[in-house]
């Protein structure tokens, strides 16, 4: 069994070579066991007599070897990450030595800490809410700007601090209703109704918004899923392209700039989208193609945004058709993006022919847009559309936006429980009725910020970190 | 063209998703940058009025945008890696996040650092010497304990203290004899020819040592280059199984390490021996089996080591034709073990019918080992011999090795100018045939600790570092 006692230990930068790599340790044995195992350039230096945030030259040594030339690094209780002692050892960056310098600190008397045992500590040292924990891991995993922006502020406390509030507030009148039922044959009411009122309606409002904004929050995160819908000579290959040109050339200015790539996703103006090609879809007797055509429908069924490739050169009725058959399909959620493309090898009047007014088949958020893929033209009318099917104000303004699923379920059924409030405090149920729902509002809060946990709980969450956070 | 005045900036940790990540700027702007960039916690605290060596905590932010939360490490003129004022920001691991940050302090004013430009700052300030310089990146690349441990001792002056104090002692004996150039007419001899006599013979006996050691130093940096001649039933990939096991049980007790695999370098107590498989040699009329032979041919004469394979259940005869064959290609530098596999198949009598005693055709260092590498028997005694090839003793003695080709090479030419220094003065040839040698070895001797260098020659070793070193 691991134990929260123990000094842990784990290389905390990427794997691989580079030119340092860093080796964390957090416990209250990482000074001592760092002293073992260096001797500073300055003879008779003490690392336990140093000073707080402060850095030590010298090397790691095993006995009268030495392992490598390094800097140490100083972090006191109750002022670091972990709010442990925490000692740093920068390296030269040789997978090899990471793992020899590793396995000297676990000989004397560290263990390996298990993925996110870090940020474990710092949350049950107190240093940050379950939740801003959890927005540490989507810090080191994000890829994009806006999920970026959003797991920063929610690391720094975002909507916790908020929901910590309301909780204990609706706490104190939990209290005074289970007084009331202590003296329940004297009929009393120490809880004021009019105020609980008030403070039920301003937690469903808070809760609402929240649940809400899950939508923005999973698409920031996870990418928006755009369905493309197309046959291969539509140009698909050839609009992803272009639309990662555009990407590369903001990034590639910068020389020695490195890029994840990750198939077909695309960052624009800080905002990932997942674009997912499917076959094309048509009317046939045919029982393969049918397949291939159900499996497009079952894509489309996952996608927030469908990008339907036509030619400028179909004829009206077929591009009408193709339209109609794709909407078909879809519900009112999601959008439609009608790209026609080749608009280079058209005759003149394309913008005329293809304004969206003629196409009643469209809707509301519903977009046609001529393009050429090849020549690049009008790409900038393709990239707005997109975009407009999220709320990029919302993240401009650093509203509190939901990303975590598990947080998702937890807002959803708080919500559901404070509505049974606001709905039991209208019909004037019992107090022991009232008291049972209100239990479940502050159950579900405090499950969101770790004032209530579960070691599956929390296990669940910290697996999912990297080692060495 | 880059300047040596650009303060310039770099990832130093390994590419890709860590924990965390160091950035690093070097030069005299870099607090300055930093400042531009950085918010700290403490709200008026000035990184241009703290200490060298300290840690502070805060925000990057780009205008009233916030990128991340950072630690900031400065380290100080000249008291650093580069001799320059040094900021490092650990920075959350998110690739996004570094390269959001790194383009950020670009447009503050560093530049991106080319491929191994700190550490040639540190040169260009007499941080290091050349060769200590090129030792930073052996270092980094190291891959064994063996490697590891001879590029510290580089890195640490190694060789290049001693070079540097014996070149010292040459310069003054070759102004001597300059001056005795200038005085020709007259016939004096300012230069004691005794004493000169003998720091050549000195320098001469240290430089024949340094590249007598550099089989050993590329065999440690490289690896021993084995090849393993014998046909497919022979048992080759159980062989290299059963060492990639025992290497392996060393390293997995300690959990999540992970390895660099590369394909068939195993190493062995700390020495890297790099197994490359050929066909079977056997006469033959065979034209494609000819190609095919004439392959394991050329391997073989590039490997240091010949691993023969042979089943226990061959015939005696059978056995002496291989081994015969074998020997016949090889030259005297190389070694040949004859193992002779599957002895768990055989009946008793095996540790004497394979005697060495009783192959006439194997030499001083050649060995033959019975083993069963399926069953795991005897590998010990096949790994001891495999090991008796390296001199062992000289790393645990931390002797000088040379590894690096381009020392070796001008460790060579200053040795054949030494030699001719050292003929000169016996057969007294004139001063100025002599100062012509004894300058050619100052200037092979100054090149390897870079006292002469050209921007040529420190464009080649420092475009080989990684960028951030």
């Amino acid at each position: 069994m691991l134990s929260e006692k123990d000094t842990i230990c784990a290389i905390s930068t990427a794997q691989g070579m580079g030119a340092i790599a860093v080796i964390r340790l957090s416990g209250d044995q990482s000074i001592a066991i760092c002293e073992r195992i260096f001797r500073p350039a300055k003879t008779g230096k003490k690392l336990a007599e140093q000073k707080a945030n402060t850095i030590h030259f010298g090397s790691i040594t095993d006995g009268d070897k030495d392992i490598d030339e390094v800097l140490v690094s100083i972090f006191k209780t109750p002022h670091s990450f972990t709010g442990e002692d925490i000692i740093e050892i920068a390296c030269h960056g040789a997978p090899y030595i990471q793992q020899q310098i590793l396995q000297l600190i676990t000989r004397n008397g560290a263990r390996l800490a298990t993925a996110g045992e870090f940020t474990q500590r710092a949350f049950i040292n107190g240093k940050m809410d379950l939740s801003q924990a959890e927005a540490v891991a989507d810090l080191i995993a994000s890829r994009s700007e806006a999920a970026r922006r959003v797991a920063l502020q929610q690391m720094r406390g975002g909507f916790s601090s908020e929901l910590i509030n309301l909780r204990m507030q609706l706490l104190n009148f939990i209290s005074l209703i289970e007084l009331e039922l202590d003296f329940s044959e004297e009929d009393v009411e120490f809880a004021n109704r009019n105020e609980l009122t008030k403070l039920v309606a301003e937690i469903e409002s808070v809760l609402k918004k929240l649940v809400n904004s899950f939508s923005l929050g999973n698409a920031i995160k996870n990418g928006i899923p755009v369905a493309i819908v197309g046959h291969t000579n539509a140009g698909k290959s050839t609009l992803l392209n272009t639309l990662l040109q555009e990407e590369r050339a903001i990034v590639s200015d910068i020389h020695g700039t490195t890029r994840d790539v990750i198939e077909d996703t695309i960052n624009i103006e800080g905002i990932s989208f997942r674009f997912i090609d499917t076959a094309g879809i048509r009317a046939t007797q045919d029982e393969i193609e049918n397949l291939g055509i159900e499996r497009t429908y079952a894509k489309i069924s996952k996608a927030t945004i469908i990008l339907l490739m036509l030619d400028v050169n179909d004829p009206d009725n077929k591009i009408h058709d193709a339209i109609t058959d794709v909407k078909k399909r879809m519900d009112e959620h999601q959008q439609l993006i009608v790209v026609i493309n080749k608009t280079d090898l058209a005759n003149e009047g394309v913008q005329e022919r293809f304004q969206k007014s003629s196409f009643k088949e469209l809707s509301g958020t519903d977009a046609i847009v001529p393009i050429s893929a090849k020549q690049q033209l009008n790409i900038d009318a393709l990239t707005a559309a997109l975009l407009k099917t999220v709320n990029l104000s919302a993240i401009d303004n650093d509203e509190v936006i939901v990303t975590n699923v598990r947080h998702y379920e937890a807002l959803q059924k708080s919500h559901e429980a404070i509505q049974r409030v606001v709905d039991g405090l209208q019909s004037g149920i019992t107090g022991d009725f009232l008291a049972q729902d209100i239990r479940e509002v502050l159950h579900f809060l405090g499950e969101i910020t770790g004032q209530i946990n579960t070691d599956e709980v929390l296990g669940n969450i910290f697996k999912n970190f990297c080692i060495g956070k």
